[in-house]
């Protein structure tokens, strides 16, 4: 392609309302353009990465086995309403009404759709397993649409559903998927982890999600450098330490007064003693019942496992004025003795735990000397894993060094089991005629994430550094011809040299001066460069650049192919192999 | 591909709403579902042949120089407030609100969004001409959604916009449309015809529909067998005939019953004259006017005419008591002698003509002898083209004899001109340094229409007969094995033999009796299929068949390939050029 061809409408500022670095070099390099809050307009560079992504993904899907069919973007509420989503799914679900007033919706998501279209035509098992994959447009009404193609509301996705007649069949299918993940991302050139996942409030044995990794992202990841584990930071179990065999505390509790003192922090700085010696207490409405979650005052509580732990569908902070009533004192000063709760959940590593310090429920008091086991009903408390895990902790699976990383997700595997099937009744019949509910699992891939996530992955002060299977273009030849003819010459014969070969190849044949050229072309991101240019001609040779690198050299006119050949495989070989902390998921 | 890998749902019978043998066979060849009203799943095979499509359509409108972007399908009112079409567009345009109570609807169309796009982006004459296009899931809501994927209320579209900065360039953009849609069409193996099409209100200069000729058609079209010419019927202009020497009936108007005698063929029957004899007079509301419109007895009045002719906006049939207001008498009797009515626009074969009977503004009775010329009021009166063209009318170009088709409209290019460009003010700096506005075009392909279209046209009592370029395979190949594994790896053999070259082949391994495979091969359409049977490898060779002519042969297992190929070529160049009524567009 032939810049001057092609609408890549570059821009010297990034806009005001770009909050991340892919948000704001997607708008510089002439990617996308945004239509209105969250939703935007891929123009032709985009679209191009957008298409080398699909391409992957639709091959690994395919050669996993999955077909490829396309369903509607506007979805009947009838079916929503047979899962009760229309009711549970919130405002992110945006529902409209047809000319004849029946509900619609835009689809986030296609459960519904896929379900209902398999249990019209599968029957027996004979026509199983199954799985269906699409790559569309999705609508989410997000209520607060941020950081450009990262949290849009309408996006691109690839989803796919599988049925499976057994749990055997289900798991297949799901490491199936699980697999062809892994060569996805891999094949993208980016470094990702597949973690463990929370399943939620939908149950079913497994899921992974599949992270970017990036000092950006809005997620935290746990793995161990040693083995294959990892976790997002909600899921990460913490192994439970060896029993404390720690000094027995024969005082009694006793209350002190802390004045203005309120944080772990404070309190620990009053009482001249560390965080670790205090007790939180925290107060939750789980399910319209008040629980008590008691945790070191140096970790943080994950609210996940909480959740879990109790099986609760709504899990919020006790209201103020609910705090009051089963404290009898002021907020920030709760304590797990006397507490008017008919539950109280204590994280694991305070088992045996002796002279703590809690909250007094009194203003201004806490208690010390407490032991948690004398001194509170046993019939009303638990022990589980209830915080989260820190670069301190070990692998919960290997004893190994445990280490954090930001994350973002662009993929998601999900062993569905039997919710949506049941809620539908899609059946088939068995090897012995026998009426069964098909086994699903739901797999997503955000498609327009991933050029996001990538970006933010793989950028520099210049602009996107982008990995070749993702680039728009493979390489940029600029000619830097000014009036001289010649060097438009010969930049003219190396870029149809290159398409020829079916190198993915971009011309800079614009009238513009080198240092835009040279811009511009660092901006986009384009992982070969080459510099055709007077002098260096004059002496038989063009400029290369390795854009990720750096990395500049020259190549012969003279049997150029060749030459670029094999510079082309080296940086294609680096890339593949920089390396991915942990046991490499993508090397 | 493997049959027993795909999921293609083949059914005995056609759904009980199918009307139009495209969507019956949609249906039962496993290519599609109903999800609710007017819109549908693409299952794998349908999504094979709309990639199919979409690749033919992305190559040749890149050919042509535009560039493929991707726009949203949820758009902002605003936009649309700005161009007015929020309130004109009707009830086919899908409004609704977000979260934020906002203004939103599901794009049918892109001319706002484009034109957005573009007036935000480009200030100056040296970024035109830009032509921008999509391929992308539409949404209308239709009134009545029928005929399966013929007029859905979700469906796939390329749609194109082209920007220029003067008239001569548009045309250009405009006439490059046409080309590329032309070998769109022709590469796809569509025996279509481009025609001259109104364009409305719109205005603009250029219009013409791209439709694939088929007996099943909605729309008509009218082209002349020895010249290029070609128009939709409400287009289609009629050449005006010499004018009528005719006798001069010096006989004044004179009433006469005509108890009982309501239609034309009733009058002329009970006159015992010619129904061209006869002149019938309708009225119409135009902008609120009313308007009478007068055509021989026997002719078609053709309304877009007559609202081109008077510049309406709207314009409808009279309402019953507004007839009975001018003419003074019931519906069914007016004529245009004594009508209270302002404009009378007259058909102009019927300039200078005498002795005609028309309705006589009283029940029951008509009036004879009338000379329009003497007997209206010239102050009143205007001859125009109002008629429907018909078969034995001459060819407006060339004088030729023109042939009635029905037809598909498959693809419409259009000459906007500067309406959405000055409604929405977008602007360019010209050589001069002028602000002026751009000039537009828009080009619509239906893409799922065109799946739709081509079995209209290409279909048999056995199901679909793909043209090879639309079909998902092209090659079916029928493993006749039962229990003989011999049969069964050879098969397999030359099934793998054409996929190594390229050859998009289905493999037919399902445990089905033959009578089975050889009805499903039909249905589905492959246009050429190799039947592996024990009997025939007995001696040496395999059966095929041309789905198209039925025509059987046999070629030989040993040097397989070479038999194959000469046999595809034939059957390929056959389907090219089946010949098209008149000057072939598609040959």
């Amino acid at each position: 392609m032939k810049m001057t061809a092609l609408y890549v409408p570059t821009l010297k500022e990034a806009p005001g309302d770009a909050e991340v670095v892919s948000h704001k070099l997607l708008v510089r390099a002439g990617f996308i353009r945004k239509l209105t809050s969250g939703i935007y307009v891929y123009l032709p560079m985009a679209w191009r990465a957008l298409n080398k992504i699909s391409a992957v993904v639709r091959e690994e899907m395919t050669r996993a086995g999955a077909q490829e069919i396309l369903m509607p973007m506007v979805q009947p509420g009838d079916l929503w309403k047979e899962t009760g989503r229309w009711e549970f799914y919130g405002k992110e679900l945006l529902r409209f009404k047809d000319r004849h007033d029946r509900d619609y919706c835009l689809g986030p998501t296609h459960e519904e759709v896929v379900t209902d279209l398999v249990r019209g035509e599968v029957k027996s098992y004979r026509q199983l397993p199954l799985n269906l994959f699409q790559i569309q447009t999705k609508f989410r009404d997000e209520i607060r649409p941020r950081f450009g193609l990262m949290r849009g509301r309408e996006f691109i996705m690839k989803d796919a559903y599988s049925f499976d007649t057994n749990e055997e069949g289900a798991d297949k299918s799901y490491w199936a998927m699980h697999g062809a993940y892994t060569r996805i991302f891999s094949r993208l050139g980016l470094k990702f982890r597949a973690v463990e996942a929370d399943t939620g409030s939908i149950g079913g044995n497994f899921s992974h999600e599949f992270m970017v990794l990036a000092d950006t992202g809005e997620d935290t990841i746990a793995f161990c450098d040693a083995c294959e584990w990892a976790a997002n930071l909600e899921k990460a179990q913490v192994k439970p330490a060896a029993a404390a065999a720690g000094d027995k505390d024969a005082a009694p509790a006793e209350v002190v007064a802390t004045p203005g003192a309120h944080t772990v922090e404070e309190v620990a700085a009053f009482l001249k003693v560390s965080p670790t010696a205090i007790v939180k207490t925290l107060l939750f409405d789980a399910d319209g019942e008040i629980v008590a979650a008691l945790v070191r005052g140096d970790r943080e509580l994950n609210e996940i496992k909480l959740k879990n732990h109790l099986d609760a569908t709504a899990l919020s902070l006790a209201l103020p004025e609910v705090v009051a009533t089963v404290t009898g004192a002021p907020v920030g000063f709760a304590g797990p003795v006397g507490l008017k709760v008919a539950r109280i959940v204590i994280d694991q590593e305070l088992q045996g735990a002796t002279g703590c310090i809690v909250g007094a429920n009194q203003a201004d008091a806490h208690l010390l000397h407490v032991d948690l086991a004398r001194d509170l009903d046993s019939a009303t408390v638990a022990y589980a894993d209830l915080r989260m895990i820190t670069a301190e902790d070990p692998c919960p699976a290997c004893g190994g060094a445990v280490r954090l990383a930001k994350g973002i997700e662009v993929g998601h595997v999900f062993k569905l089991g039997l919710k949506y099937s049941q809620a539908m009744d899609a059946k088939f019949l068995d090897e012995q005629g026998k009426e069964r509910h098909m086994i699903m699992g739901c797999y997503g891939i955000g498609v327009s994430r991933i050029l996001a996530a990538c970006i933010e992955q793989n950028h520099d002060a210049d602009g996107i550094v982008f990995p070749p299977p993702v680039s728009p273009f493979e390489v940029a030849v600029l000619s830097l011809a000014g009036n001289d003819e010649t060097v438009a010459a010969k930049a003219q014969e190396l870029y149809t040299m290159l398409c020829n070969n079916r190198i993915d190849a971009l011309l800079d044949d614009r009238a513009e001066r080198p240092g835009v050229k040279f811009k511009d072309a660092d901006l986009i991101g384009t992982p070969l460069q080459i510099v055709v240019g007077g002098k260096a001609l004059a002496r038989g040779v063009v400029e290369v650049k390795n854009r990720r690198t750096g990395e500049k050299g020259e190549l012969p006119v003279d049997n150029f192919l060749h030459a670029f050949s094999v510079w082309r495989q080296g940086v294609l070989d680096a890339w593949v192999c920089q390396g991915v902390p942990g046991p490499a998921s993508a090397c």
